[in-house]
């Protein structure tokens, strides 16, 4: 057959770029269970109508269908099944099918892949994993919680190798109080309009603030003046006072940002930005919201980003309210692998070869092997019984640490960087707990 | 909206057994690891025509398609994507596709959800995970490889709190060279009629010999005497040699598979057994063959199954033979959580709720959550500061073993399944090892 070549937007690790990923999958796992999440994992599909709620990605969306499936019974519309495109459907669909057995409020995190069917382009996959965090409530959903999302992420990348980030938040509420204390009769319209800031700059917004939301120049001067507003503490409730705004849901959304931003100074100072041009594209977020920059990758937009959902998920007349935040983890690692910023020590777990001294004794290699992985040793047999020569090169060109010499007047281990080598028995030799897995930096 | 409903054939576990699957995973990967497989994760897709190579699997087949593509210049035909059915066919592509840029032998393991469009049934699922690992080298492989195989598989599944197994094993040289022996000119076809020997029994199987494969009465009760041999050790080379059939590749078979069964008895006694019945339906195949029994379970068939195949993946003149093993990690799950076989201690990763004393105050608890975390106790934060008996309550419903309560005059952390209760100090307090994580038995 002929050579395969890769599929555009469906990345591919080598070996040793998935033990970086595992690494850092781990990392995330970790610290989301060090905050009590427990572990939730959802099928591939879900049903159409369920993918389409959202409203603005019915683009995105892959369907399936059997390769023999006949198309006259098959089925249709409603019924058909695609691949999801986040995890925040699907967890919204599994709360309310199983709102009966779950105990609220809920914490779950779910690490899945999702595809979209997008135009691939740089950190752009139509294949990624995502990490999410969510906690959603029956009724209501106390504010703490949103004050919770960003020391989790933080604590979840800072025990990562990568560039330090910062965690950018706003609260919808000050936006769409804000624009109703100044007299726009369309919140969502302005909102989207200044959603486009960094894309199209404050000349632009302006325009299609006056276009799309009716605003006059001091309208939208005003609303500019508001996303210009940053601050690393809760100092950025003044500036919102200095604009001169009065409305209660202002008022309520720049108390509930006061609070997330005050617990996040307690926990990690400078972890945290009140950034209140931060707008999120999607209808649905209903308080604070997330993004997160990566420090020299800021120009690639947002790793890590979520916010609050107050009607996300609701069955008659029980609603589900719900924050949550997700890490890119493809995104991430894509970035991070192009500019060759994360490495392992080695392209195998393989702590020690242990080399055979000839075919008849594979047995005596086999039982060294034994006797090392039971004390959790990671160790491979050599593949033949070759000159001693050619089975080191078989270790060093996997970059595996020691070989292990079997021989009747007791066996000797060579830790081939150095070239030391020390006789050692298979019972109570250990590595160096720095080579017993390869380190990731 | 209406509530949703599962999906057939699309399982998804409960939070507690995705713990329980979390816990099998780690200990499989950790066992794979201990034996020097590197992780590799392929993407879900494969070209159609890459997919339909194995046969016989085409109506197993998910296509996918982007739901906005315009049906006159969307792919169809041989760039049609499918999801994978096997990680198999996957990994034969990749190693095709990277040949150039791996060391062989090359050693991978491999984890991931695979779909197939079948009709869902007990045991038989359309989204299901797998773990495999395979060996494979350029042109050439040592046999050894094929002893190792049944090891790792016997590590991983010990060290899982489930019933014992049994890895059953054949060589396919075995059989065709037996074959050959008798007479039969269709080994393939003699093959496939002793694979249904589980299935429609000896006389049927004799019968079909007869249709298919122009076996006389005298040579199809050979067949049936062949594959009755069954012995817990090598012992079964002396049941073949027995019937009295030579041929040049029965020879080399049988010393393969003493070979194979002598390394798995000095590894692990019992874990082996030879057992010639065992076929495996899939054509590529050339040397041993694996399937695994779960004492218990046997009727549901194999949990764990693979073998040697010679020209699965070829790229010109250059031939990639290999070796490998699959573990049906869901069937697995599926047979064990519905015989209630399996179970957690508790629903959440939560060691410890932190009491919240008055609202004004979650800020000191949350430091105390910071402190157990910092020292790798998972802990949660209460979600409101209602009474003490119901934010007990709140960890007594997810089986959380501690609550801590805050106090001016020191904190105190009460074992709410005892009501023992001791002061504690959050930079210093250690649960019992047993209790930090949740127990899977």
């Amino acid at each position: 057959m002929s050579k395969p070549t890769p599929i555009s937007g469906f990345p591919e690790w080598t070996p040793a770029q998935r033990m970086i990923e595992q690494y850092v999958l781990d990392r995330i796992r970790g610290t989301f269970e060090l905050y009590g999440f427990a572990p939730l994992e959802t099928r591939a599909v879900e049903p159409l109508d369920q993918l389409l709620r959202k409203g603005e990605t019915s683009k995105e969306v892959y369907l399936i269908r059997r390769l023999q499936a006949d198309p006259d019974t098959s089925p249709a519309g409603d019924d058909q099944l695609g691949l999801h495109f986040d995890l925040t459907v699907p967890f919204a669909r599994y709360v309310l099918e199983n709102a009966g057995k779950l105990q609220f409020p809920f914490r779950r995190y779910q690490i899945q892949k999702v595809w979209r069917g997008e135009r691939p382009q740089e950190g752009r996959y139509r294949e990624f994993v995502q990490a999410d965090i969510d906690i959603v409530d029956r009724d209501t959903l106390p504010a703490h919680y949103e004050a919770e999302m960003p020391l989790v992420i933080g604590d979840a990348l800072r025990s990562l190798p990568i560039p330090p980030v910062t965690i950018q938040l706003n609260n919808r509420k000050i936006c769409e109080g804000f624009y109703r204390g100044i007299g726009l009769t369309d919140p969502a319209a302005a909102l989207r309009a200044v959603d486009k800031l960094d894309k199209i700059g404050p000349a632009k917004v302006a325009e299609l603030l006056a276009e799309t939301a009716g605003a006059s120049e001091a309208q939208a001067k005003a609303c500019l003046a508001l996303a210009e507003i940053s601050a690393p503490d809760a100092s950025f409730a003044d500036a919102v006072r200095a604009l001169g705004v009065t409305d209660p849901m202002l008022d309520e959304g720049v108390e509930e940002l006061v609070r997330v931003m005050d617990a996040a100074a307690a926990h990690s100072p400078g972890l945290c930005v009140a950034d209140l041009r931060i707008a999120r594209g999607l209808d649905y977020y209903t308080g604070t919201v997330y993004e997160t920059q990566l420090a020299g990758y800021e120009r690639f937009g947002s790793i890590c980003s979520g916010g609050r959902y107050d009607d996300l998920a609701s069955s008659g007349s029980v609603r589900f309210p719900g924050v949550g935040i997700s890490i890119g983890v493809t995104r991430l690692l894509g970035l991070l692998f192009g500019a060759g910023a994360l490495s392992v020590s080695r392209d195998v777990p393989t702590c020690v070869l242990v080399a055979v001294t000839n075919s008849e004794e594979r047995a005596a290699s086999n039982a060294v092997a034994d006797a090392l992985r039971s004390r959790g040793v990671p160790t491979e047999v050599s593949p033949s019984a070759a000159k001693f020569g050619k089975q080191i090169r078989y270790a060093e060109r996997r970059g595996i640490p020691y070989v292990w010499f079997p021989g009747a007047d007791g066996d000797q281990v060579k830790d081939i960087r150095s070239g030391e080598q020390v006789a050692a028995a298979a019972g109570e030799w250990t590595p160096p707990r720095a080579d017993l897995k390869p380190l990731v930096s």
